[in-house]
């Protein structure tokens, strides 16, 4: 039952009451400071009594029988009671809620509801229609496919074909509610040198994303292989007429070159000083 | 510099070197412990020097001297130096990262690389694109749009129009990098009483999904009010229709009346038995 220092794979459980999200998404975050270490992750969502607790249970047993090494397990389940039970093989348990809850309590001086599946579980009406809401707006948005109703847009993403636009629209509005369009910089729009009309009265909303011309060469040749559009010489000559294009306009752009979806929305929200709305 | 027990609103930071995403979602999840109380939420990412982290600790000062109760922290912030300036007014700090950090490097006897913006931050190339692949997927897919490739989807949901199969099929994309169809059951499919032809080959990846009739005619009415469409009495028909045809098919399925985009996605997933890739 001793631990070892060797590099063979670890089993990584993230376990809880709810979708497993929450407990996902600390554990990615604190697994990623030991990227040398290989691990095999295991999600188990929905572990909401004591039966599926004790099926948990095993399976950690087993998981450790099979590497020889202990299993480490996030957990983010609230009753303590299923913890214990999951718990019994003694894993190295990371409990994501009892010590900050117990924080949490004590500063607010009310205790915690204990309530379980609260770590993304039922929503309240007015948020999901809010949120579908915004994801039919980036839909409806996407790619230029309409022009109407940019005034409602909290962002107008602009840029050639193939910069992140679409992936970003649809995170932004999945997961902040926001409604985002999204408009690519045709070649009539480069040559042309100045902003589309139907961009112009909405100057204040536009945020461009630019990326690395051997980079989006990379990807439109996935899209169209060996064509003039998925060419290094064209798109260099795009991504420099965009980005001049925006700084002639004043708009604020970004590289998105080697960021994650989640990186390119985060500064949409800052730079464009936007509410960050949780759900 | 007491903390207080009364309900007035306090505020609570989230503060990350990275997009602050992990930071907001422990957040979220340990706050909704404690939903009688109320919140004022701000959420600060890309603190990753001294300068920025000196103007974080004077936002905090002043939120405790407006609100007049302490403020709660909540940090991923790797860089301990950074942490330290931002709590230099003594608010409550919940370290998302340090005590879970020190029990992993214990445990792999290994040390944590102590990188900064790793919650979320650069990214594999590979993983993008896998990533942006199950997005345009789910887009080319989307609503019937286009029954080919069937064959290469992970699951193909299939329900009567506004059952919430758009934003589930975006949200298993990007979140898991599933390839997700969805396929809207017409008028004609639910006469005929037999699965539509397009869906018949591929019967091992259908999910379906349900709503209350009276749900589904309250959100048809905001699309089409007081249409045919949106009456509670047409819900119910197409409802009990699209059920008949799952349970004489064996299709599972589940209602997603009141429950969250992440948690029908996190059904589906584990109902079909699929790989939860993490990103």
């Amino acid at each position: 039952m001793s631990t070892t220092s060797d590099y063979s794979t670890r089993t990584v459980f993230f376990v809880s009451d709810g979708t497993a999200i929450t407990a996902e998404t600390m554990g990615r975050a604190l697994l990623a400071q030991f990227e040398q270490h290989d691990f095999n992750r295991v999600t188990l969502p929905f572990i909401d009594n004591e039966y599926k607790a004790g099926d948990v249970a095993e399976v950690i047993a087993r998981a450790w029988a099979d590497d020889g090494v202990r299993p480490i397990v996030f957990s983010s389940l609230v009753d303590p009671e299923l913890l214990k039970i999951i718990s019994v093989s003694r894993p190295l348990v990371l409990d994501l809620f009892a010590s900050f809850s117990k924080s949490l309590e004590q500063e607010l001086q009310i205790e915690s509801t204990h309530a379980t599946g609260r770590f993304h579980g039922l929503v309240d009406q007015k948020i999901y229609d809010h949120r579908m809401e915004a994801v039919n707006f980036a839909l409806a948005h996407d790619d230029g496919a309409s022009l109407r109703h940019y005034e409602q847009a909290s962002v107008i993403l602009v840029g050639v074909s193939r910069t992140g636009k679409t992936p970003t629209s649809l995170y932004l509005a999945m997961q902040f509610g926001l409604k985002v369009a999204n408009y690519p910089l045709t070649d009539d729009d480069l040559e042309s040198a100045k902003l589309p009309g139907s961009l112009r009265a909405h100057r204040a909303s536009l945020f461009g994303l630019t990326i690395s011309a051997e980079q989006l060469a990379s990807i439109r040749q996935e899209r169209l292989p060996n064509s003039r559009y998925a060419s290094v010489s064209q798109c260099r000559h795009e991504v420099e007429e965009a980005e001049c294009l925006f700084r002639r306009n004043a708009v604020p752009y970004i590289d998105t070159t080697a960021i994650s979806i989640e990186e390119i929305s985060s500064k949409v929200i800052q730079t464009m000083g936007l509410a960050r709305r949780l759900f």
